[in-house]
């Protein structure tokens, strides 16, 4: 089967991309002594997080109660679910996972951490917490000042084991050193104020995609949790950590009306790709591969607009394009399945198991 | 069961403010003497679907093959498909359909209509066409003065069945009544125009639920076709088509963390809302029904921030808030299951079934 027999629009994954995505990561890890907790938000599929585990990863990471049931399968060593859980369901469900493979919560409230001792206590498991910091970015985590007091507080609470911490560090990009060296001195500091407080953090967790490679640049930091690296996409390329070679991840689209002159519409929008815009700002909602000039300027929920005006080639209705999308995560949480090529063929096909589970 | 049960976040609709919806349109179109052909993209639901039916629609629409194969279990009179079908495999698809239900197509290119007549005559079923026609939106469809000769040229291939004129007036919102005037101009001429060529159309289709109380403005208008008018969102209420009592979905959403000073984060994000904007240009990802002036100004996928320097009241971790999308159609598509409640309690829920039939 090769890509032409493909229905569209669909997801198509570039298998040797994807692995020398997966590899170069995994080499930098090593090399810069960072335990590598892959995100698989972005892939949502066991299959993938297995591979990453495959390739040295020392556990995953997950944002939601249902994404950590469906990694099971990936037989982590350890689970980490970068998200503060709320409510007893949810709660009920993080006590069975910890029954079956470590967990870790990052958590930044003893209203959050409380009622997860309670559950492991009664449940007869451990959770495993890092103390979640704000550095900047204003999401969650509570400031630094404030986070040797709630791991003291988090030690307390039986059923609990504090490791260390965690943050995120979305608003920095490769390339701005300043705000770098701002991290490295803020974690810097963290570390040393939860020292002399007799508390020794394990676990320093933080990285994201777009600082990946710059991650040894972060004094104290000893893990990285980068999800978007497995398939890159039009944000991880603005943002300077990767270059569009890296990119694994495309929507196969056919064209189906060319009825406005100087306008193509493809079969691909809100829907297909998701309306996230690029994170610089700048217009636009894919890159058309087999395009250059043209601009998809444009979405409705099925209808992709594409501006030919200053496109180099002519399209006809049933031409099919492949369009890499702005921001790939929220893109594959929208499609069912995933299909891995290598050249032209059709090599494999998964499902995008943890899609959709936002409880 | 009540709401209060149901774990984050989750999709609930308001049972009696839907009903309402559905038979204040159901009215209308009967006392505008309106064929209704609801679009079925909104709530993507069969069982919704045959309530729309039951009151009196006399067909719905979809956007895509696998909605049309979803909604056969609607038992729809005829279907409509409302997206120029493009490709082999689709093609087969929409035979196998015709095979069980009137099919109807809107179509703006032979290249489009051509394959789907050869298609129609081997599988021994026929589609009819509507032709499609740009009024204005620049989306699809042909331009008013090439109409007729698209018509003409239709009604040669076997296989299809020519009924008339489909036209989406995406561009105009209630209260624009200069715009209005000129849409029903354009009509008018479109109907003259077919007629002196020796076509009378059957049907002539437009209608968007932003424009659909106008739509007896529209001379020669006899089929409407609105979506979202089930539901309503922000973008719904600022079209002036609806009040903020009409808005029947919401997102029920649990306060995760309050760790940043006049800010607390939502458990839903771009893959529980959708990253739409609202189509006024303001900001905002959604309207907090139980918060005065909270300001949902921020997404990332999982997080939703909610800027509290001016609501009315105070939030604490495990609070929980229902909150309007700005665009339900593309949110609904996001969730597996809807919640249908009546005052505080869950009296029904149902699956989301031609969620994510991209193709």
């Amino acid at each position: 089967m090769t890509i032409n027999d493909l229905d569209t629009p669909a997801l198509v994954i570039d298998l040797d991309v994807m692995e020398r995505n997966l590899a170069r990561v995994a080499d930098y890890a090593a090399s810069a002594n960072l335990r590598l907790r892959p995100h698989t938000k972005t892939h949502k599929s066991p299959a993938l997080a297995r591979r990453q585990l495959e390739l040295g990863a020392a556990g995953i990471s997950v944002a939601k109660t249902g994404e950590a049931e469906v990694m099971l399968s990936a037989e982590p060593k350890d689970l980490l679910v970068a998200y503060p859980i709320v409510g007893a369901q949810k709660i009920e469900r993080l006590v069975r996972v910890a029954g079956k493979t470590s967990v870790t919560l990052a958590l930044d409230s003893l209203a959050a951490a409380e009622p997860l001792g309670r559950a492991a206590e009664a449940g007869d498991v451990r959770f495993n917490v890092l103390v979640e910091v704000d550095i900047g970015l204003g999401r969650v985590g509570v400031q630094p000042k404030d986070a040797p007091d709630l791991a003291q507080a988090i030690r307390k609470i039986p059923g609990l084991d504090w490791r260390g911490i965690a943050f995120y560090p979305g608003h920095i990009k490769d390339g701005n050193d300043a705000r770098l060296a701002e991290l490295s001195q803020t974690v810097a500091g963290l570390v040393h104020d939860f020292r002399a407080a007799g508390l020794e953090p394990e676990i320093v967790s933080g990285g994201s995609t777009p600082l990946l490679f710059r991650s040894h640049d972060v004094a104290g930091l000893n893990e990285i949790r980068p999800g978007t690296y497995i398939f890159n996409d039009l944000n991880t390329i603005a943002s300077g950590a990767c270059a569009l070679e890296d990119c694994a991840a495309s929507v196969l689209a056919t064209v189906v009306s060319t009825a406005i002159p100087g306008q193509m519409i493809i079969d691909g929008g809100s829907k297909t790709f998701s309306s996230d815009r690029l994170s610089s700002g700048e217009g636009g909602f894919g890159r058309l591969m087999e395009a250059p000039g043209a601009f998809f300027h444009r979405m409705m929920e099925e209808h992709g607009f594409v501006d030919l005006t200053k496109a180099e080639r002519r399209f006809t209705v049933g031409d099919r394009v492949r369009v890499i999308p702005n921001h790939i995560c929220v893109a594959v949480n929208l499609h069912e399945v995933c299909y891995g090529i290598r050249g032209g063929e059709v090599e494999t096909c998964w499902k995008v198991e943890a899609r959709g589970r936002l409880q």
